[in-house]
């Protein structure tokens, strides 16, 4: 087996941190050569800090041909990109015969590789950041434990957030972005998949945000969580045949969901056309287009009366705060509705710089065990040390690079397409975590 | 110029009884062949009833290479299939030099044909059928006249909508299918446009049912319009730049859209996701997979609640007598939410062999002529004589197979990618409708 001395990571952006600073650590140890690509070389020069294992290269994603060339050079790739990119990069891997590590939920054309990247003896590992990532870990990790010591899952519930850590909470949203925004603002598209009590729910985009669990946070407070995708196929890939109930959620501070509930039902959510086709546009000309029209009644009380339709809670100071009603001019020549409330809440929603995120994630089980009902919780909070430095960057940045680590040390002797739902991942991979200083809290309780 | 002899006729379905007819009828002065092609050869027998100057073909569309060699053999196509396939009869059709007629929406795919279409002195002739077609002939005629007496048009309204007869409504939804079934399921999907006194509006889908205009039809009594795509693409069509509003809109009897609008936020008019992958699940199990689980509420008390949020008349009845919460098994194998809809649908919608359909068309102008702001309203309603020749397929086919016919005999003279807003297909088109004994009523009165 040939010894693997390079990795090359694409996007060096707000969740890479961590992933590049252990790996250029772990470099001088196993004398790697660690390559960051950027499409902003300033910010991969600032992240590796001229280490001297370190190179970095600036690149356009879209140049396939400079794609090649850097991919065609090293042993391993890590892509920190959005999601939608993996399937080019990950043919692109697959045809120089490197390795690949993201952090993305396994795609279906990543499938469709599968045996081919299986034959070629590669391995491309996904779904390996916080969530999905260290929420696989971790819950494996638990039902092993409950599964060998002879109990039964019959239920099993886990949320994830990307928030603000309390002392820094300070805007009526209580929510700052940690991550790529956009991602935030098309959360939620397509049809959430659950279980509960044996039966199949379905939940549209349309009620996602209207539709979430109310949740408490030892020491953190109240939390509610909205529907996550397809938790459905989970149950599967977590060895939980017979479970009564599975739902993967996302964490926001009470009272979020509904206010941007208020988003999703104007239409303002919306990614499939441009609203926006010159630069003269103000934010309260954009807010009145998705308001019916009004011989003499205000934009603001359309918008109050709108709010009414959905919840009976005073929101609406939390939308005059972001100035939808201000005579502010949208500075875009072409924008989507959801470019628009980008643009508006990447200003808004900035952590600043002194700014520490939040990182939380509950796991919830209820399981049988000689003839007594349990309840396990599992718990971890992540705070960052800085707006560069953050909870999301360590969060998704770890499991990623201590994946990657084990694969370059040979510890990791599996191949194919796989996520850390499986043993030879999760085990080894949980325990360097716990070296890292990562552990998680649990209570067990008897509830009958 | 070549003379044209023969017309193929693709698809002999709900909406083309009247187009078959009407062409077979004229083919004997004109003598020309007229072949219908469908996969349903039953059908396309009993329409054509054996006139010698037709023939019928079996055909299954994704089948390209018989559709083509059909296609070759012909000089004019004119096809009532879905309008997702019209980009590849479009292309067929070029390849081989044919004109092209049909009554769906000009897709952008034709669009970028039109040069193409042009440099080979084709015509494509594109919405030709009701709604669009019929509404743009006959708005068209009105604008000339308001515009050519000096009148500035300040407003259009133009409202549509296939329903079914008041003497044979006998459901409580004051409805039934009288032309494709899917469509009507997954109508209002995207975006709505409309402009109102000058401000551009939006409407997203979840929306749709929830804003509708109210309107009443002289001696028709009351019904209400949801708005319709792109209203805003018209303004330029209709030639009425600076128009302050324009909104095009689907007419349904009063109460239908607010129920059909729990479909729509339950998430049941979707159409990405198999929801039935057996056969065994039952309608009340199909229900229930919307609602959130409840340990002891029934999904009749939990939809009634559901209903509440969106509105305070009592709609329960309409679902009910549906069947949605009876124990009947979804005879499916696999089937979207949408899937599931149209099967319940078809057979409680269902047009009955007696049952009559009616369209209704609806114009509404406000104009200002010499100081004074007039409204003119302009409406046609059309009974159908039975379930087969329906109002739907004599107002559908009507345009399309006038047009056709002008074309044959060398009446339309214009070449490349056209809908009948221009004057060479409007007017003699509309002239030829009036011949066939469609009038449109109308009213104007003084109103400031």
């Amino acid at each position: 087996m040939k010894q693997l001395k390079s990795i090359l990571i694409l996007g060096a952006g707000l969740s890479s941190t961590t992933l590049i600073r252990f790996l250029i650590k772990n470099s001088e140890k196993y004398d790697w050569t660690i390559t960051v690509a950027d499409k902003d070389i300033d910010t991969a020069k600032r992240k590796t800090n001229n280490h001297k294992n370190s190179e970095v290269i600036k690149i356009d994603i879209n140049d396939s041909k400079l794609l090649s060339e850097v991919v065609k050079k090293t042993d391993v790739v890590v892509s920190m990109l959005p999601a939608f990119m993996h399937p080019k990069i990950a043919k692109i891997c697959l045809k120089y015969d490197k390795h690949l590590a993201t952090a993305s939920y396994l795609s279906d054309e990543i499938i469709q590789m599968s045996s081919e990247i299986k034959r070629k003896n590669l391995l491309f590992l996904n779904e390996l950041g916080v969530d999905p990532g260290l929420d696989h870990i971790s819950a494996m990790i638990i039902i092993d434990k409950i599964t060998n010591s002879g109990g039964t899952i019959l239920s099993f519930r886990s949320d994830t957030g990307g928030l603000i850590a309390p002392e820094f909470d300070d805007n009526p949203w209580n929510y700052k972005f940690t991550w790529n925004p956009r991602n935030v603002i098309l959360a939620g598209y397509g049809t959430a998949k659950y279980q509960e009590e044996d039966q199949v729910k379905y939940i549209p985009y349309s009620q996602i945000f209207n539709r979430v669990a109310k949740t408490t946070i030892k020491e953190l407070g109240n939390f509610e969580a909205y529907a996550n995708r397809d938790s459905i196929k989970y149950i599967e890939k977590y060895n939980l045949k017979g479970i009564k109930s599975i739902i993967r959620g996302t964490l926001r501070k009470e009272g979020f969901c509904e206010a941007w509930n208020i988003f999703v039902q104007l239409g303002m959510t919306d990614d499939s056309y441009d609203i926006i086709n010159n630069n003269n546009t103000s934010l309260r000309e954009f807010t009145n287009k998705f308001l019916a029209y009004h011989k003499t009644e205000s934009v603001e009380k359309k918008f109050k009366a709108f709010i009414k339709r959905y919840t009976s809670n005073n929101i609406y100071n939390k939308f005059e705060w972001l100035g939808l009603f201000s005579d502010k001019i949208i500075p875009l020549k072409h924008a989507t509705p959801a470019g628009v409330l980008q643009w508006l809440l990447q200003d808004k929603w900035h952590l600043n710089s002194e700014d520490k995120d939040m990182i939380v994630m509950q796991h919830q089980f209820v399981y049988k065990q000689n003839r007594t009902t349990k309840k396990l919780i599992s718990w971890i909070s992540v705070k960052g040390e800085d707006s560069e430095n953050t909870a999301m960057a360590l969060t998704v940045g770890m499991p990623l690079a201590i994946a990657v680590k084990l694969l370059m040390t040979n510890k990791i002797k599996i191949r194919g397409v796989h996520i850390p739902t499986i043993p030879e991942l999760y085990k080894p991979i949980m325990k360097e975590l716990n070296n890292e200083g990562l552990f998680f809290r649990e209570e067990i309780t008897n509830i009958s």
